[in-house]
């Protein structure tokens, strides 16, 4: 894996900053977004530095997508929302807030009314710890 | 390839619909969607039948989102907005309309306000075409 020094998503990687994961192989992390959308907002990341969907070979995109599609099924699992979606960010017109690759797995409420810029509102942290657990205790074997 | 008799994507896989193709290979299709929600709007699919992400093998993941970095990189090239949205929609909370796997390659505009259920307005058959052709001409090598 190539990492970037300064990158936060590179540090959650190393574990230099905390997160709540939700799963974590050779190649890719998954773990909670601490500003929500909604409840269940999970992330998916490949153990490799690249900014955008531009420049991210297509071993690590696919290494991601797997892994996003898991994350999907086990948030699917525990909160059966009414609607789920994946989005990935790029550039400033899309607010990508960090310049790292992720995935957004995003469960939708009936009439959420979410904007693709949804805004970056911080969630409660112990509501995301204890989704966490329940979303790791459904993630599927493949 | 497994695809179905009546679903929508799979009709135009088969050439049984037309599309304004910008991209095709053995195992993926890319074409304009006509109910862009700005210019330049894309969609990539799978030669191959499933509904949702939950219910995609990953190796179909991983060659469809091969060909969306792909576009994405032609749409960058041709249009350059001020960024660009990767999104896949799953169930009616999402607005799921076709029940065929897709992935959304959506330039955005500064301060477009899109949302994530962004509607369905048709586009002008005429603006789309001319934008495939140059979107096609732009296609990267890998």
């Amino acid at each position: 894996m190539t990492l970037d020094a300064n990158c936060l998503f590179c540090k959650i990687v190393r574990g230099e900053i905390p997160s709540f994961k939700v799963h974590e192989d050779d190649k890719t992390l998954a773990f909670m977004d601490i500003n929500p959308g909604n409840p269940g907002h999970c992330l998916a990341i490949p153990k490799f530095h690249s900014e955008t969907i531009f420049d991210t070979p297509d071993e690590w995109l696919a290494v991601t997508m797997a892994t996003t599609r898991r994350i999907a099924r086990a948030v699917q699992t525990t909160l059966s929302p009414y609607g789920l979606n994946i989005v990935q960010a790029n550039g400033p017109g899309a607010k990508q807030s960090v310049m790292h690759l992720h995935v957004h797995v995003l469960p939708r409420a009936r009439d959420d009314g979410l904007l693709l810029n949804w805004g970056l509102k911080p969630g409660n942290m112990d509501e995301i710890r204890a989704l966490a657990e329940r979303i790791r205790a459904n993630m599927p074997k493949d």
